[in-house]
């Protein structure tokens, strides 16, 4: 009997939970999961006898220690801040992990005394970090293989909603964390294109899209994500001349983000003075120049940003309720802080919601003196609003590489990266039978 | 005989150490001044016997309390982050110190101690914040004695050229930190304005500009500094309706720099790859989305800040060397510290040049029933490129309050900020024979 601890049960595990536990009796698993709170896991466990639920709260460090202490691998699908608290536990208890997040620097420090202990820590085994690792490693390794020499790679990757529940003028509802939805881009985006370094600053990050279609499922804006230049390296492409990571949203989204960029809506970095009585108008006003108050709001914002009084950006704007004179309703509350408090509301999951994840590789590559263009695009779409496709997509890489791990299937020791054949084909293998499966098309 | 320490004799301490020597005679006092390097005021010192210049590491704990203990006063122009350092000693050792900075919050925290051992860590006692703070409270004072209300006040200083010796299309050249200049206005700006709260992220503040007129010198826009809000308690302004506080550059300036910081130029949050090797007009272009390379560098910058290809913004742009295929030359340089050491060269003050303080107050305020508005202005000129305006203002201020303070003029214990009579009177009274005269009109 082997003993998986899972730590985390919140509404990205669901599908996770669902495959440990649906594989539990063939494979010889007892699972035990912990979270703050698990009554929602009640009735729905009762049908599992090898499986146990528990209140458990990480920073105690008895509790920890009991519980990793008894387990032969521990998942973390808790919030990416306490890997680290997890993960020194893992090491010093001779515990294997897997998680979804990326490889913090704590835990980068723990590689050669996990090796040293036979340990494999793998991370970024999810969807955005994972998923996108897999797959992208399989067809670079399979166009080296064959002689090619890839010179452009572009990778976009999008949480969305499925057609049939995209009812919202911005086309988008929240199936990740809010706050980092908020918070998206703020650092300076990093790539390569041509051979020339390419990095764009924050309040341009929304402005700079470029449009992509999925045969069936209509049009995506890409921006770009973070540092793509930091993935040369893992993924063996030191030298190629193009390189782009992003993130997918539908059209119409990344223009109306702009406003509130430009408006400063999106600042996490001070506090606004009487923030709990200040309504969000207030707020958009505190935005704006002083002005003739003859003029309606929308039409200084428009002057403002540069667009058209009746321009679409704006009626998505007004769609958040910002030009409401409702209170924010938080002390010291920074302007993210209330704009995100508006669009949990109003970007949240209804009943039968069906969302949607699209991730989409272009690879550009020259194979005996010809140049060939090649592109594996992925749709998954979600059951309903608890078994989303982001649950699905985000846990099933994580069960499926517990299983190879406790099958010693999976040999790395160390800090590992998904980036193997290992990994990469038994992963992607098995997700084609959850329906999560690549098109390519040359 | 009294004992003056003068810790930094860098370009802003030129002026305060004449004040010093010339002085030292009369009021019996011995000073002496250490900074990394004394050399260049050998020749100059020898005809002041009771004046000794020694080589002065901050960092060296026995020679900081060696001399410090020696001392009856302490003067502090070293980088401010040295402050807290020299202020610990002080506080240890019993001295009194005096410094052009604002309190950092480690010093704040002295106040008490400082208080019980009869301390005077006067701070702040400079140009901006110095001088700001003594002419404000003078007139705000004499307003509300009167039984005035006051509801507006706006205040903007600038270190500019003097006009014979503004001879570059920016009308700029550095008087002070430079980096500091490249960074200014990276925390979003805070003010109130008839009763509203309003901030400016920084993406907007140099588009965000208002005009003045100062007879005699033309115009200057003026942009807003930092917190204005955290003014209103100290200045005993609570309540006031419209409270600003900002910086002034000439026309031309603020429109320009906007490229700069719409472009990403002045970023100093990450490093640029390869950015020895990589040269300015590359570093413009990886600011720029991959285009059309038939299209010239400063039309499609035009074309992305939106401006016409024959702006006046883009000349200024052009002529700082952006556009050349110079390397940058500095190892890991972020994309501001390459900024920098351009603009360290093309601002850099010519032997002979005079640089020009300007500093302007707007209020308004109503007394009996009446509204009232009351301007007062001050613009000081500096002699050369030594003795500048920006050194003679920066150091007077520090001069006389060591001597206010030295006479047992000055009672007030523990840390103080200069707002009140019996500072500014007799340091404003003196600053008008060095010629730092303010002009009122009602």
């Amino acid at each position: 009997m082997k003993k998986i601890l899972l730590l985390g049960a919140g509404r990205s595990a669901t599908v996770l939970i669902q495959y440990l536990l649906s594989n539990a009796q063939s494979q010889g698993w007892q699972v035990s999961i912990g979270d703050v709170s698990v009554d929602h896991l009640g009735p729905f466990l009762q049908e599992f006898p090898q499986t146990r639920a528990f209140p458990f709260n990480v920073q105690d460090e008895a509790q920890r220690g009991a519980e990793i202490g008894a387990a032969d691998v521990v998942i973390s699908m808790l919030p990416a801040l306490f890997h680290p608290l997890v993960a020194e536990t893992c090491l010093a208890l001779g515990k294997h992990l897997v998680t979804a997040s990326y490889v913090p620097p704590q835990i980068k420090a723990m590689h050669e005394e996990a090796q040293a202990k036979g340990l494999t820590f793998l991370m970024e085994c999810g969807l955005d970090p994972g998923i996108d690792h897999l797959s992208a490693m399989r067809i670079i390794h399979q166009i080296q293989a064959a002689g090619g020499s890839i010179t452009s790679f572009k990778s976009f990757t999008g949480g969305l909603m499925a057609p049939e529940s995209d009812n919202n003028p911005w086309h988008y509802k929240f199936t990740w964390n809010p706050r980092n939805v908020v918070l998206a881009g703020q650092s300076t985006a990093k790539y390569i294109e041509n051979g020339a370094y390419k990095y764009i600053p924050y309040p341009q990050l929304f402005r700079r899209t470029q449009t992509f279609l999925v045969e069936g499922y209509g049009s995506f804006d890409g921006y770009a994500n973070r540092d793509s230049l930091s993935y040369r390296e893992p993924y063996g492409l030191q030298h190629i001349p193009t390189m782009l990571r992003g993130t997918l949203r539908r059209p119409g989204y990344c223009q109306a983000w702009q406003v509130l960029v430009q408006l400063g809506l999106t600042d996490d970095s001070y506090t606004l003075e009487d923030s709990a009585r200040m309504t969000y108008r207030q707020l958009v006003e505190s935005c704006l120049p002083e002005a003739d108050q003859e003029t309606s709001l929308r039409e200084r914002i428009a002057s403002y940003v540069g667009l058209a009084p009746d321009a679409e950006e704006l009626r998505l704007v007004e769609w958040t309720g910002l030009f409401d004179e409702a209170p924010i309703g938080i002390e010291h509350a920074t302007p993210a802080q209330a704009l995100e408090k508006l669009l949990v509301e109003k970007w949240k999951l209804s009943p039968g919601d069906k969302d949607m994840i699209v991730m989409l590789h272009q690879f550009e590559y020259e194979l005996n003196g010809q140049r060939r263009k090649l592109t594996s695009s992925l749709v998954v779409l979600g059951d309903d609003e608890v078994h989303t496709a982001m649950a699905k997509t985000v846990g099933l890489p994580v069960g499926i590489a517990v299983k190879l791990l406790l099958q010693g299937k999976l040999q790395t020791k160390g800090v590992v990266v998904p980036l193997q054949a290992d990994l990469y084909n038994p992963i992607l293998d098995e997700l084609e039978q959850y329906g999560v499966r690549f098109q390519e098309q040359e």
